[in-house]
């Protein structure tokens, strides 16, 4: 991981190409650097000017005094390349290119963008950009870039930090989140990513101590595996990655690619990456402020189990229907607490979960609804606590006694605020300060619970998970995929996936004289027979399929005509011979696995055809993974009744199932420099105890050896 | 519908149970009907003061001068009946009952709000409350009530009318509302609504020319029917009801029962019912505010082709991909737009939908951005626009130009703010004050772009269909229900579906005996034999089916096998036959009508058992109904490509489900005061051209005729 902390506070910062109109994006950085408090220094270059706004103005870097960590670099675009070698050998270590002309206008660019790389690799300098606004540092004044945003003197510092690949955009964000109240030690743009990337920063950002909160504006990343690893290390911290990807429809991802010139994998795989990792997907910038204020609450609930606490039934009913809509549970109290309620609160008042203290509230200025929370608080049944805050006079002095009912305890509260903001404006400002997160919109404030009591359960998870080995389900096995190809026929591919122990339908590969000279059938009946043939990739779609074949006489015929389709379907077509298969039955799955360009190896699971197709009942893991993954693969698709025991029907045999999914994530991951994809379908999954069998199966080796 | 103009904005309010501690719920109206320039006339009543604030108190209503067209009762709750007949013969015509003490506190408070329905009803006198806040009128400055909002000064008049069954939450809504720049002419909190419900209310306010959005806050209502028919006047009047209804979960329904103790519908009955009106269903603040703002642009969309113009990439990306989320459409722009567009931008933004200018819009103060709105916006292929706004000083000319631009045109453009509030906020006020609505979030505002235009089709379908009549697919055929009860066996209730014309299988009922001595099968085979039997409800769980039966042995055998199996489960059942049927076969569907308690009869649809009961995937429609909201049903389920041709799969005959789905709804509707439930399931749906069959059906009728 490259080191970076000059880069975010640099001791001096050289402008090159600095410009005496500071409205200009060579100007910009020099009144930004000097007007909001850096403390380190200011170095102009420019041969045409001996100084700009005060400052000596230095004709090239090489005459730059020392230290001087950071060069921003403001000139146009073929120049650039040039000033990094040049940086090199002046020992600036960073350069942060502002200037746009390269991979974003066309081939000409793209080429430039490659000089640009092979000049800093040169030179040893690292670079952020081209084509962005630069980096802020508000923590230490420093702003360095050029823009709108920049201009602000609204921004805050505090405990966030954004990385965006959308300048213009992702520094808005920014912008907006500190009107409401937050702060922002960093905010890096980084353009075209010609060096540095988004991943890099994630990286370095999550382990300052000065970062509690990672935010990501993401069109789209190349090394999906080094993502997944920073989310394992954001749970390792406890430190979250808000990230907010866009690019996720057919037309969206269209357009990031004319933006970026940057291919990206399909959205599944993002999110099954961000669910897995210390991610938590945000979708519009109130996410961002109404998380991070739950999470700058520091204290992350145990649990889902949200008591919630009104006084106004209406409000109670709303926030019950959502806690339930987000996945969390409104347990029942104990019967210690609901006594206890029953004595503090009005006869009518609810006295179990949602609690309705009623607007009787009002009238003993919340003395029992506070006594109220610091019972339901403290209830054993209860992870964490949404209220309904009062309003009117008597707000302030119920505030300070809530905040002593919450310095007694570890449990998270938020508040759902009833009124204008600027209704106890000065009781919000109160409360916030002091870590009651405060949300107007009472949806968005479970929305947010949820989001964070998720992210505390991947915490748990991971710190219990964190010491157990990955359990391998099968050894890992050679194969000899060297000469092969392009796509494995049906039978070939079965005898690959049976040496991983996936267990395959009984069947032979025979010529069709042999099929014609049988005496006997060499399994029972019924069979199938399918033409093997690497020229017939869609077997059923070209007639080369015969099922439930019931005789000796039918069996014969079967192969004669699916020989005779297969030459129909291509003339000279390459026959390997006739697969003659015993049937199998069993409820339909799909097992799918692809070696994603970004992501690696990854698997897909679902219920066959219609469910799979029409109704996206999918889900999608990274490979390998161990029986433990496969299950909860198998638990949360919608159709998962079906296979654990179902009105009547009988528990299928998940085990094997579990452990057949398991088994070809381990033969991809083992495989994956020569294999593109595997779709095991249909495979039969059988009543408990008898297993599961593929009744056809396709592996495609990538095109050459790499 | 009672004329409620008056009650809104009363010439006199009496003020029953007038305290002269002005902070108390006696004394509150008078001090905010007193300092809000109320120009009506206030009259405290209590015989124990002279006078309260300066106003002379009167000892009883009988002594308060006229016009005096609204009490406002403040008296504890056994004093309130009395009082209520006093109103009527003083000629007060409205009474607005805050005291709470009625229905919510239990038994005894029931009771005695069923007195003063009584009263009322004696009296003449049409109530609002009890256990309400009152009413605020902006408009005319009369707040009638009490609690924190109607102290507010922030409260602004405008365009939007709030009626809430939650007091409490929904003033606080409206104060939250108003601070983010909407007003609202009037706000209603029905309380218990021993009289006057939301719904007489939403009926009202939509009528009312001030009132150009109505919002409803609701937990729950009791005649879905009516609801449905405000929804359509809403259609007619091109006038939206926001509506925010909560009690959607099973514990949010139970917590609005303990505090309404007004039972519930099913969620997604309302859904229906909303989609089919004039409703747009919002789920929190946010929603409204974002909605009403794009409706106070005041020009609806005439189709949902939108073009996303930016002035950087991200936010294109962001905004294309949440259209696409939210069902709107990107087309592309006419070649002639391209081309011009192409001029306009700089070689390297994208001059098609979404249109991104670069930062470069940036260079010229956004000339070329306006330049290219003003072509975007004219291009055929779009219905409205969304353009991210631009920031610093030029932004200002900029909206001037803007506003030139819309008044050309009859499309509607919605803004994405890029900055905090703050940042330009006097051209985000300048914009706003013009019919500009500017939204902050990205993905808000292309959902209020979404809701407003489906608002938009729903009024259009409704003024090209409002002339056509109804068209019945059957007619109404009498059925001699009156000495039936409960269930009826299925025999009996295809032969009634048949009467419909709905198609069923070929079957015969039979004695055992006469089963016995068949000497041939009575239909081809393979047949199913079934029980008859009221006592024999779930025949299948029972045993008492066989299906696929091969010979007349089998079928002697199977008659015997279902008599023996309905014995075994009940002791002395009732046998009423043997059921000899054909086989069918074709797709499974389930077609399911429920005579709702609050809604009537309405039809569900979905495919069978597995899709509609783990998929959810099921849709609804209120009976009757005719064949193209039929063929919309079917359209509208995921599962559709099963029914209309799918991966090779012939298309199936779904002019004949339609049919189908049509007679069940026309049947239920014909015959509602007897039936409560019909099920047919399965229907098969055969290949097009070879209909539908139900191959079992049940009908269960009311326990008694009503």
């Amino acid at each position: 991981m490259p080191e970076l902390s000059r880069f975010l506070n640099p001791r001096g910062v050289a402008i090159v190409g600095a410009s005496n109109d500071l409205t200009r994006i060579g100007g910009q950085p020099i009144r930004l650097l000097s007007e909001f408090g850096y403390p380190g220094k200011v170095y102009p270059v420019n041969p045409k000017y001996q100084e700009i706004k005060g400052l000596p103005c230095y004709p090239d870097v090489a005459a730059v005094p020392q230290p001087c960590d950071v060069a921003l670099i403001a000139l146009s675009a073929p120049h650039v390349p040039g000033v990094i070698e040049q940086c090199g050998k002046a020992g600036i270590p960073y350069a942060l290119v502002l200037s746009a002309g390269f991979s974003e206008v066309g081939d000409a660019g793209r080429s430039l963008q490659s000089q640009l790389v092979a000049a800093a690799h040169k030179a040893g300098v690292r670079l952020v950009g081209p084509n962005c606004l630069g980096i802020m540092n508000l923590k230490d004044n420093a702003r360095v870039g050029f823009g709108g945003t920049l201009q602000l003197t609204t921004l805050k510092p505090g405990p966030l930090a954004m990385v965006t690949q959308s300048g213009g955009f992702g520094f808005g964000v920014v912008a907006i989140a500190c009107y409401y109240g937050l702060g922002f030690n960093y905010a890096i743009s980084t353009g075209n990513e010609a060096d540095l990337t988004l991943l890099d920063w994630l990286a370095d950002l999550l382990e300052r101590p000065e970062v509690e909160i990672v935010v990501a504006f993401m069109e789209g990343i190349t090394d999906g595996r080094r993502m997944i690893e920073i989310g394992e290390r954001a749970l390792e911290l406890g430190k979250p990655i808000l990230v907010w990807k866009v690019g996720n429809t057919a037309i969206g991802r269209q357009a990031a690619t004319s933006h970026t010139a940057r291919l990206t994998a399909g959205y599944e795989l993002f999110r099954a990456a961000f669910r897995r990792g210390g991610y938590i997907e945000i979708r519009d910038v109130d996410d961002l402020i109404d998380i991070s204020k739950v999470l700058l609450g520091r204290k992350l609930p145990a649990g889902n189990r949200v008591a919630v606490l009104t006084l106004s039934g209406g409000a109670g009913v709303l926030l019950a229907d959502r806690c339930i809509e987000e996945g969390l549970a409104l347990p029942r109290l104990t019967a210690a607490t609901t006594e206890k309620l029953s004595n503090i609160l009005v006869s009518f008042a609810s006295a179990d979960n949602p609690i309705d203290a009623t607007a009787h509230g009002y009238n003993d200025n919340f003395a029992s609804y506070s006594k109220a929370i610091r019972e339901v608080i403290n209830d054993p049944n209860i992870d964490q606590l949404v209220a309904r805050a009062p309003r009117g006079k008597a707000a302030r002095p119920w505030a300070e006694g809530l905040l002593e009912v919450l310095r007694d305890t570890d449990k998270p509260l938020v508040l759902n605020w009833p009124t204008a903001p600027d209704d106890n404006g000065d009781v919000m400002a109160y409360l916030e300060q002091n870590g009651v997160p405060c949300i107007l919109a009472p949806g968005r404030s479970i929305h947010a619970m949820a989001a964070v009591t998720e992210f505390a359960r991947k915490c748990r998870a991971y710190t219990r998970d964190a010491g157990q080995a990955f359990k391998r389900v099968v050894e890992r096995m050679d194969l000899d995929l060297s000469a092969a190809a392009g796509t494995l026929g049906e039978h070939r591919s079965k005898q690959l996936l049976a040496r991983y122990g996936i267990p395959v339908v009984t069947e032979r590969l025979m010529t069709p004289a042999d099929v014609d000279a049988l005496q006997s059938s060499p399994f029972a009946f019924p069979l199938a027979v399918k033409i093997e043939s690497p020229d017939v990739p869609h077997k059923t779609d070209a007639g080369a399929v015969r099922l439930n074949i019931a005789d000796l006489a039918g069996l014969k015929q079967a192969a004669r005509e699916v020989v005779a389709a297969a030459e129909r379907f291509r003339p000279g077509v390459r026959i390997e011979g006739v697969l003659v298969q015993e049937m199998a039955s069993g409820l339909e799955v799909i097992v799918g696995a692809v070696n994603d360009a970004f992501f690696g190896p990854t698997v897909a699971f679902g219920l066959g055809g219609v469910f799979t197709e029409l109704m996206k009942d999918v889900t999608h893991r990274f490979a390998p993974f161990d029986e433990a993954t496969a299950r909860e693969m198998i638990a949360e698709i919608k159709g998962a009744p079906l296979l654990t025991g179902y009105r009547g029907r009988p528990a299928l045999d998940v085990e094997a199932l579990a452990r057949t999914l398991a088994r070809v994530s381990q033969f991809i991951a083992d495989h994956a420099d020569r294999i593109a994809e595997i779709d095991v379908n249909p495979l039969f999954v059988r009543p408990a105890g008898q297993g599961v069998v593929a009744a056809d199966a396709l592996i495609v080796l990538k095109s050459d050896k790499q």
